[in-house]
């Protein structure tokens, strides 16, 4: 196990002149604040002895069914066969499912770039990845090329997919691959790891079923998230997925942390209850969706002769690839000196001592001026590269 | 990986009847959940937008500082190679401490009966535990047997011990077992994980310092908690030890869950900032000191023909053993039968296939009625036993 590169760029110093497009943070600006300040003043009255005292470690029971429904009702995710659990963020619905469906020197396929987060908690229990090549026209993971490399690899065990608005690369994933995805891993059998944090934030381009809405057999677990639609600090997301694997999950969660915080599994509850949830997440979007346009224009004006990319159309980030096919972490060295941070694509590569032309930035965090004036900083970081 | 025994018992029916002296709660009376409603409130209103917002693996840096300060100023624990990072409760430092201080095959030897988390936790990595006797005087680990262990014993790489109240027995290991176990680490090159959850919840007998206090040289890993002293909801907890170790661990929590609960990790620290933390364990103690007689008593009237005990100077839990030596089993059983809910000692047992005479009841939940009543319903149950 190794730190991460995002953990240390994020350590980097606190200089209030220093502009960050290297997290994968959500705007402070969407946490519903108000409205879960008032929902904690009313279990802190009424029912502090519940949601202070050690709870299920599936979770919160009424949490668990009304977020089942709302996935169920509204994206036809889940079947008879799947159950619902509370996890500390969609991070460990990632390591459970690392840890209840592989074995030391299993193999994993994912995309190739992917995100660090899921790479590490897969590879903290030594099973080894395997990327597969992604097509150039941003549709995600190559059905071709994972066919060829489901049947060339022994031991393969698990498809880690993120197959909408991807991070890194923000590539979506078209359904007639999602279909064939599935069909390759019941080809094969292998189960499918569908982490899928983002999904609902999208600012354009038609809406596109999750893996998980096609699995009619139980091959998907199914990774979600509270941290991008409330708040990350909370550490609340959750496992979909037949109750087998879940049940599993359950028991290696419950010698991991027990259960997740009870008491904002309780707020969470209420906050999807007595507020509107899509509606919030409709505000979102509109934030989000001005910070991506005003990213894609500042790159438009100042940096169209160094670097290409592709309008992502939801999520947080934009990937972009050096024209020159150079290093893209000789650009963000070059940012950094400018004291702007983005992360080196080679960061999320499968093999990451090999080197990447993209550089992954972030729009959801910095505010419309801060994204001018990182994009500005970098094109004249770069001039000379 | 396996269900416990416990979680199992305590999915019990939801019967207003029933008694429960099987769980390990803490009792919500001593949760201080007004002042939490107080800083919570205040949270939410002047720094929502960092307590909501993703935070770092290690912990909120002011409440590491201060109760690491708190920790080395009463107790003398940490010296300047060790580290203090937050853990979603001591549970996350004992799976952490495992994951990076075992590989597959290794041994672990560890009190028997035990801490079935614990075990749990050693058991998900496929590491072998090792029983070591205890003493029948309720001094815990039998320093010979433990010498003789580490002798004959290949690959042992930890020991696990809850030194002070320990769960299940209750005994408290003297301070020249400690310095005797810190030697034996040092000669036989073995780490020690010192879980130390209620060491502060002592209603009599003398203060003993927690091994890690005699540690001069970076053995000891103390998985701490606030669970026992605030309350277990928030999942809250730490673990102090050499630094090269923890921050190991901090790789594996990165991958696992990211970080705690930042929000009540800020809350916390306000707590132990603005209010008498050691004020608020008096009153704790108060509390379960008056549960714990009534149970001592309780069983000294109706039971002292079929039970034997010693009684435990803190912590939640009361063990006693058949005088006739049967299984403890057939006593949970019977209780069971009648409304009252214990847990077998052999649930904790390193072996849980075989018998043990002991069965572990809880006085920390139950208030000194239901203990009452619970112990009159047991030796109702156990008659004709």
């Amino acid at each position: 196990m190794k730190p991460s590169a995002i953990r240390e760029i994020l350590k980097a110093p606190n200089d209030p002149d220093l502009i960050s497009l290297a997290a994968g943070n959500p705007s402070p600006e969407t946490f519903p604040a108000q409205e879960m300040a008032e929902i904690a003043a009313g279990i802190f009255s009424r029912n502090y002895a519940a949601a202070l005292q050690y709870g299920v470690t599936e979770g919160y029971e009424p949490l668990r069914v009304r977020t089942a429904r709302r996935l169920s009702g509204k994206y036809a995710l889940g079947r008879e066969f799947d159950q619902l659990i509370i996890t500390s963020g969609a991070q460990q619905a990632i390591e459970l499912s690392a840890k209840v469906l592989t074995n030391e020197g299993d193999v994993v396929l994912c995309e190739d770039p992917s995100f660090i987060g899921a790479l590490g908690a897969l590879r903290s229990y030594n099973v080894r990845l395997a990327g597969v090549p992604s097509r150039d026209d941003g549709s995600g993971m190559d059905m071709d090329a994972l066919e060829a490399a489901l049947k060339t690899t022994p031991n393969v065990k698990l498809i880690y997919t993120i197959p909408t608005y991807q991070n890194p690369t923000g590539s979506v994933m078209p359904e007639a691959s999602r279909k064939r995805l599935l069909e390759l891993a019941k080809q094969y059998d292998v189960m499918i790891l569908e982490d899928n944090p983002y999904f609902e934030l999208r600012y354009d381009g038609e809406y596109i079923p999750p893996v998980k809405a096609l699995d009619t057999e139980g091959r998907v677990i199914y990774a979600g998230s509270f941290s991008k639609i409330i708040a990350p600090g909370i550490r609340l997301g959750f496992a979909l997925g037949p109750e087998p694997v879940t049940q599993k999950m359950v028991v290696g969660k419950q010698v991991s942390d027990v259960h997740s915080n009870l008491f904002f599994q309780i707020l969470c509850d209420r906050y999807l209850e007595q507020y509107d949830i899509d509606g919030h997440i409709e505000k979102c979007n509109a934030l989000y969706k001005l910070r991506r346009d005003t990213m894609v224009e500042s790159l438009q004006r100042h940096l169209s002769d160094k670097l290409r990319w592709r309008v992502p159309h939801g999520g947080f980030f934009l990937w972009c690839e050096r024209l020159d096919n150079g290093d893209g972490a000789e650009f963000s060295a070059a940012a950094k000196a400018h004291k702007v941070m983005t992360v080196p694509g080679a960061a999320f590569l499968v093999d990451d001592t090999q080197k990447s032309p993209g550089v992954r930035l972030n729009f959801s965090l910095p505010n419309p001026a801060q994204i001018e004036e990182g994009v500005r900083r970098i094109a004249a970081a770069v001039e000379r590269i």
